[in-house]
């Protein structure tokens, strides 16, 4: 652990335990790349759930599951009645995730939980520790539906009724299968302040050597599926001229919008991670490629013009390649700026720690941006390794995430108070 | 029936018969667009397979598995002894195939023997009509393999253990869990003749107003996978300047050999048909792409040509985009000339018949450019409407489908003279 100066603290966190609970969770679903594969409301993010309720009850906490199956651990205040003060993140994670995505946010409430039974130590307002649902929305189009939920931005019909890709299930559904289906409220109360510890997932701490971010806010998210459709064909007899191909039409659309994205200064992030084709026989000419776009820039109106460009960049090559395209903007967000006061205190508990700590801006989406709407936030990013995340080979030092750890605890009990 | 005068007749065929056994075939598999999806060895191709047997011993067939899984029935002849006179097809089609590509082959051959029993007529060969195992390769990344195995193109080891596209299981355990994993010998033995019946699956014939196709031969193939390997990483966070995105450089691909096919006069077909991300999740930029390659030319010689220039051209995109590719060539085969007698039979029948008829070359590789190696071969085309194969939109006329079955019967019974 590299944090070893006490000064200040108000009581040590447990690295290795920290570690161990990261390595244990890092079990279930572990892939052979040495990541974690633990996608929403399978069978293994149960597993993974129900080890963290087994933590949960293990560290003395009260567990409710709400509406819509998020998992809440409370430990009472001195003044239990005062809105909570709250933290969390996500148990769930991409395909080929990696170990710390998410997870490390949620374990590190558990640690800050763990670190005051150890130092007996009451706050006066409740802390809360949450495990969102389905944050990273790989199977039902949008992410950071369960936050978006509790804090307002989304009806709770809307968020148990999502279908899935296939459309052969909905998450509610995929809730009850796995017995997550709560009915605890989900949101609607007052919370006293909201923060959340997480990986970088981008390069900057790395290199500038900064062990914490306070992060400021995250760039805005504009999320579309495209839907190309030509004509399916014998791929040996059917002549080239004759050809409207929607995999080729959806090929140049995706080389067009990569190529957008270096007109602009700063540059945008745009992705396409999802392609579904159909028939996708190697003998058929493709009648119809369903594609995302993933657009993020930290300037609104910038992102609003790159969009716009985006859309009409698909248009003119769908015209041009005979194809049709329909195209649904699936879920997006404007840019997210935190509490101020929430990230004056992460600074303030990095400098009295004697952690080095720089201001950040988050390229992801993160449960926080949701619950900003309605209380005092913040976040804590630690570096990881290259900026690497959303992959098997994501990794992060264990002093670094000890570090974070602390700073987490630093801040909740600050915003508290002790008893 | 467009087929109305008898003169030269041998025996009639019955086109009400043959349409009602295409559509009471194309109920198994059928899909909401109108078409078929039975592909090989899956359940709908298992109940297929198991209509064709009711069907074959009803008409009083001798029926064997070879092997392959290839289903073989059999007409007495004469001369017992004789080499057979073979006419078939395949019953399996692509996911979201027709209603006549392949069946109609199978289908008419079935008609003939029928035919031939109404009319009391023993032919003095044998007559066989064949379901060839899995000739679309959906599954398992090559077609015709079956009858390749039949004509002595692969070894029998090669084709059982062919593995599926996900490797969880060979086309050999496929075959042992639908219950055709036969053992009659596939090939091996003399055959008099091969002739198979089909849609044109191009728009040629119905461009030119004939009704028959006398096929000349097949045009060359070459098919390749291609792994594209960049990095996986998250669409929020990592730079566009650092990432190597494998989805970008595939789709760079794509199009480059789309419009290389246009380079060539006349113009080959290029298609990729298949495509695989991973991991396939909005939010991750993909780190691997495997897609397919194929290629086709009347000139083994220009393929040839083409083929080096489509390898370059993904290597050259990936050394720009910091990729990594590895191409295998997973199926080819050069030109193929069928037998002049045979072509001339065909010719010659539909003469007789009234019928008008024409040259052509296939576009689409068949099962008998697997035979021609080992036996006199030709083929029989009737127009399909706009030249719409592999399609649910795929269609023929009832008359049409009735006149090559005529000639099938003709050139078959021509081969194999009366008793």
């Amino acid at each position: 652990m590299a944090v070893t100066d006490k000064a200040g603290w108000t009581a040590a966190i447990d690295g290795d335990r920290l570690w161990r609970s990261l390595m244990d969770m890092a079990r279930i679903g572990a892939t052979p790349g040495g990541g974690v594969g633990r996608v929403a409301l399978t069978d293994l993010d149960k597993a993974g759930r129900d080890l963290f309720v087994s933590w949960c009850k293990g560290a003395g906490l009260e567990v409710r599951i709400d509406r819509m199956g998020n998992i809440i651990g409370r430990r009472a205040g001195a003044d239990d009645g005062a809105p909570p003060v709250v933290t969390g993140s996500h148990l769930d994670s991409q395909p080929l995730g990696g170990r710390f995505d998410g997870a490390y946010g949620v374990l590190a409430g558990l640690e800050v939980v763990r670190a005051l039974n150890d130092a007996g130590l009451v706050t006066r307002a409740p802390l809360e520790i949450v495990n969102w649902t389905d944050e990273e929305g790989v199977r039902f189009a949008a992410g950071v539906v369960a936050s978006g939920v509790y804090a307002g931005r989304f009806d709770l019909d809307y968020g148990l009724n999502l279908a899935d890709r296939e459309g052969t299930t909905t998450l509610g559904r995929e809730l009850a299968r796995i017995g997550y289906d709560g009915d605890a409220l989900c949101g609607g109360y007052p919370i006293a302040a909201f923060f959340e510890a997480h990986i970088e997932q981008g390069p900057v701490l790395e290199h500038e050597g900064a062990t914490i971010g306070a992060v400021l806010g995250a760039q805005g998210q504009r999320c579309y599926a495209v839907t190309v459709t030509g004509e399916e064909g014998h791929a040996g007899t059917l002549p080239m001229a004759l050809r409207r191909d929607a995999m080729v039409g959806a090929a140049r659309m995706m080389d067009g919008l990569n190529r957008l994205a270096f007109e602009f200064e700063p540059t945008p992030v745009i992705t396409t991670g999802h392609v579904q084709v159909r028939p996708n026989s190697r003998n058929t000419v493709p009648g119809r490629v369903v594609f995302s776009i993933d657009a993020r820039h930290p300037d609104d109106g910038v992102l609003a013009e790159i969009c716009v460009k985006a859309l009409d960049l698909c248009h003119g090559v769908a015209a041009e390649g005979g194809l049709q395209v329909e195209i649904a903007e699936t879920s997006g967000r404007d840019t997210v700026t935190f509490d101020p006061d929430c990230i004056e205190a992460v600074r303030a508990a990095a400098a009295r720690l004697g952690l080095a700590c720089r201001d950040v801006y988050s390229g992801a989406g993160h449960d926080a941006c949701n619950i900003q709407r309605i209380a005092p936030t913040g976040m804590i990013f630690v570096p990881c390794k290259e900026g690497i995340s959303h992959n098997e080979r994501e990794a992060a030092a264990a002093g670094d995430l000890a570090a974070g750890c602390q700073v987490l605890l630093e801040v909740m009990v600050a915003r508290a108070g002790l008893a």
